[in-house]
């Protein structure tokens, strides 16, 4: 399906680009930012691969790489013009992890998984990119204590069997999910909505 | 066997709780309190899994899941009590390393590899979970630097091969082994033993 | 062939003590320091063959962990005298990525990858060991902004498949390619080169 092509393709350069922002402000030199960059936008993919002892998607289909390189160097390039494309490039990633979580299950569901699974596949297809990036950049990864970013998956993900269990037909449930997804991020970020933190108080005797 | 699964179970709830616990005093949210619970739980029997191309064992077994999100549902909300169970939590965390260093082990043998090799395999099981969890946290993992954890499964998998060796049963070699992982791991704890740590001592000219 | 045996065994050597001389700095324990050791030293090409799916190799040859364990006891013994030998493992471990970047790109081209996603493995093999050895210790990847080293085994790969096109005999594009790594790294050391770093310039309104 061409137009799941044209979809994946935004996701890699929005995820390419959040690598490239943090790769800069950590002053890597221009290796490091484009490896950044790659594991950005598809190292969920590629852990979710790797778990379900599948080939790694990137391995084969030049595309990926092609697309990560591009993206990079023109990021690198126009890095001070970024900023006014900022909003299109949170559509990117949101329409980038609506499009992996709802694959990921997929995949999950392919190799024959139960749904918990599968959600839980998507979810880390869609941000563990992410995870990775932060983790190179010697960060505690954003994902666990900042964004709503993993909730969005996992409440698609919940869409998804729900709406499979009814019986409807499969480009709907696929459709249905990924704008879940991406509807439920766009809220978080709109109405500034966080995920509750917990505080340990220490009551140490 | 039914109490392996039982120490298995309690093996999982330690991890589990640890995770909370790290994941709470860095600020997380819950869904990244869950994560590390996930990953200190299943993380090193994961990467053992990985590294001998062996199915990974929580997408097909749901308990892990379960008892992985039951606990720390239930962590979060007690986690003002948590102290209180500072001594049950500790002897199930022991009894943990204990089992997953010996199913390490076997695992490790089931695929053909050298005693040293399995060794390594079921240390790997029984510390790389915290050894993730303190990545993702952002900490140089502990058991680098300060407690005896990886010199207790050593001990317990030359036990292993040295008890397999003179052909003693092997439902007895198994239980000596972990046994001897339990009892180093506590002995390490209560009389305050740690590995030496070297320094170099800087002499450029 | 035993040449690349015996080369094989200098890039461990070199890496097993580039990975004891970081985890002594961070203070860690005997137990630590081997790990470090370890993952530096085989840490590229175990993440090289879980990505291609092939079995992972000090698995099964032993060669590695003995190499690894007898040079981390030999380095911290002799720790306030590795200063002595700095140019010699220098040497040691340009000589290591040099191999291990052509051993890495015909890992590739062994499962038919492309000529690009081939040096992508090559780099890899030679440089991810000390991008874990990094993350373990809670820095960010040197390779990713201060040395070049990847950028030197990329050179490599482009001459290895240059030369390849033109019906070069494989001995001698395999020498070619590693001796262009290493000539490279060299040179840039020696003449202090650095990569370009990238620092975005904050231009909020």
């Amino acid at each position: 399906m061409e137009i799941i092509q044209i979809l994946d393709i935004l996701g890699v350069i929005a995820f390419s680009i959040s690598g490239v922002l943090a790769a800069m402000k950590k002053g890597m030199d221009i290796f490091g930012i484009h490896i950044i960059a790659f594991v950005t936008s598809v190292g969920g993919g590629t852990l979710r691969d790797i778990l379900i002892q599948s080939e790694v998607i990137w391995l084969r289909d030049m595309t990926y790489i092609y697309a990560i390189v591009a993206t990079t160097i023109f990021a690198i390039i126009f890095r001070k013009k970024l900023n006014y494309l900022r909003k299109s490039l949170f559509l990117f990633d949101t329409i980038g992890i609506g499009l992996y979580t709802v694959v990921g299950i997929e995949k999950g569901i392919s190799v024959g998984l139960e749904p918990s699974i599968c959600i839980l596949l998507g979810t880390m297809s869609a941000c563990f990119g992410g995870v990775i990036r932060d983790i190179l950049c010697n960060e505690i990864p954003v994902i666990f204590h900042k964004e709503i970013y993993a909730t969005a998956c996992i409440f698609g993900g919940v869409i998804y069997f729900s709406l499979s269990y009814f019986n409807i037909p499969q480009i709907f449930v696929f459709i249905s999910a990924g704008t879940a997804v991406i509807i439920v991020r766009i809220s978080a970020v709109l109405f500034k909505i966080q995920l509750p933190k917990v505080y340990k108080t220490t009551n140490n005797p």
